[in-house]
């Protein structure tokens, strides 16, 4: 990639250390909890990921274990873990899950500055950017702040072979609207594009394997590196046009959230991409289609089958007003288009029904 | 990319600020000067950049400028640099200047703890790594310390603007080595190759255009963001082959930093790319000749026409035995191949006289 445009001339990276496996999860967070210097350590895991959080922490000494979590951090949820890590003194938070649960370790991080060490068991990416978030009243509230990025991450491949076919499926594309947001997202530049490009690359290359056969170890590995790579674009670049349309209705919906960027993701692409020729030319290239990037995106698509409806999460019809109003107020300055009100509203409007997305071409404005 | 083999297993990535800009070094000096809350700064640029760097800090509290630099840091010059901060007081160091002015920053900050901020003005690449180095009696030490790291990098492509041809070229292609040797150093990761790939890409794309036209603009910014993406990925990986070569050299002999990489770089890829199947892959892709990605490294170097010899850079032929075994002291245990004596005092022996460089065969071993 070489540099077309600059306009946005800050790019801050933070300090985290990876660590990636096949198998050697419960050895790595052991050494890492040892090289944190950690000794009491509260291990945060939904419910039903108690059991594989335990058998993994085996070797770390574990003070108590927090799984009442929760989808988008309520801040009920927020208070507890708080109030659980003062009361067994805890001077290490050890997650164990997808985003909800690692995002509870960072509402816990933001208010008592304890380290976070992030074991990701799908591939949301939240492990790799210093966003929190926290959700009242139906809104979702989210920050930057850099003592919320877990200061170490495990990734470990075969903790991904139990993950449902179409969860893999849905959790690999909110990696990959990772990666496409930050090309026009507030504080995009030319490193998080580099990796988001990379990203794209190898999510788009690895996801159809893993619907093929969701053994293929090699596949998930590579999904973890285009998570990986995703989430640090994206922590480089902020949310674009894509993740403000997803917080808005995860927040004050409670949508199920790998699936509702899985649905979104082409719809605001067939938005934005006739309005962002870098963007176009990178999605081609990573996606191997420089002539049609967008026709290459529905391919995809095509071959892992996600859901397509926001009807199908659960989202009724009548909300899609209220949700344009507040989507439209939050559109970042960045965006490669202006978006009217009548676009938007049209954008919910397949989006819901599930109707094949469009290019939407440009008009004078 | 897709992730082939992942034998190493840790990514550690820094926090660090990175501005990039045309003609805007001054404002942008300014700004991050107060966004770090600085008071008292310590300038340190080169005697003939002096001029340059006082124009750069005019609206910066500056307390003194130190211009004893010299290259590689000799050890008397790091105490001359420590005691001016503790003189005057400094609360940041602010370095202008390649890769030498930033080692002194980074020698002070080593035992001062100070933050630094650095302008770059090569494509030395120092400022995007926490690795500092020290030359006493003719050895060079080296080390890793995430407080010497740059707090702020503050980049401008108008500043390469007088760098004469010749070093601009010697300077990108160290940049170059810095992406080349990420993909055998120790601590390779497939994050640190992707880095490397795009960086590649970059200076392939835009050294021959400043050879043509030295004012380009356009390709000096591109070249500074390879430079970027090589250190990035030359932090994270550490020294491969090429760097310990290169560091012996440089610091048993004094010779010119950018120019002797140039002159070794395409002997260590002749040397190593006939074991290293994934670096041959990720030259061919970002050089786009994935048939012969060693000739089409030869044919960059034939467009750019650096320097070829250690002769010319004053290095006496019978130096070469010492310097072989220097070097064979310190082949990293992650290099491709097993390095027998007589193919480094080979390879050394081929880079003093310039003979055109080689893929050497694998041999039975």
């Amino acid at each position: 990639m070489t540099v077309s445009a600059w306009s946005p001339v800050v790019h801050e990276s933070w300090a985290q250390r990876v660590v990636f496996g096949s198998g050697t999860a419960r050895a790595d967070v052991a050494a890492e909890v040892a090289g944190l210097g950690a000794t009491r350590v509260l291990v945060i895991a939904a419910e039903g990921e108690r059991a594989l959080a335990e058998d993994l922490c085996g070797d770390v000494p574990v003070v108590a274990v927090f799984d009442a979590v929760r989808p988008h951090v309520p801040v009920d949820v927020a208070r507890a873990v708080r109030a659980a890590a003062h009361e067994h003194a805890a001077d290490l938070l050890l997650s164990v899950g997808g985003g909800s649960t690692t995002g509870t370790a960072k509402a816990a991080a933001l208010t008592t500055g304890l380290p976070v060490l992030a074991v990701p068991t799908t591939y949301a990416g939240s492990e790799a950017t210093p966003v929190w978030g926290l959700t009242e009243d139906g809104h979702k509230r989210t920050g930057v702040d850099p003592k919320v990025l877990p200061r170490v991450v495990v990734y470990d491949a075969t903790l991904m072979l139990s993950l449902p076919a179409r969860l893999s499926v849905t959790s690999g594309l909110n990696a990959l609207a990772h990666c496409v947001d930050a090309w026009w997202a507030p504080r995009h530049s030319p490193i998080s594009a580099a990796l988001a490009v990379e990203g794209v690359r190898s999510l788009a290359a690895s996801l159809p394997r893993i619907v093929a056969d969701g053994r293929d170890v090699a596949a998930r590995r590579d999904i973890l590196f285009g998570a990986y790579l995703g989430a640090v674009a994206f922590a480089g670049a902020g949310s674009g046009l894509h993740h403000k349309v997803c917080h808005v209705l995860g927040g004050a919906y409670d949508l199920e959230h790998a699936a509702l960027h899985s649905v979104v993701l082409p719809h605001v692409v067939g938005l934005n991409l006739p309005a962002a020729p870098d963007a176009a030319r990178w999605l081609g290239s990573a996606l191997d289609d420089r002539a049609d990037p967008f026709g290459a995106l529905l391919a995809l698509y095509a071959a892992l089958d996600p859901p397509r409806s926001l009807r199908e999460l659960g989202l009724a019809e009548r909300e899609l007003d209220r949700a344009t109003d507040l989507v439209r107020a939050q559109v970042p300055h960045s965006n490669p288009r202006r978006v009217a009100q009548d676009e938007l509203r049209e954008l919910l409007g397949r989006a819901w029904r599930g109707d094949s997305p469009v290019l939407v071409p440009l008009t004078e404005s």
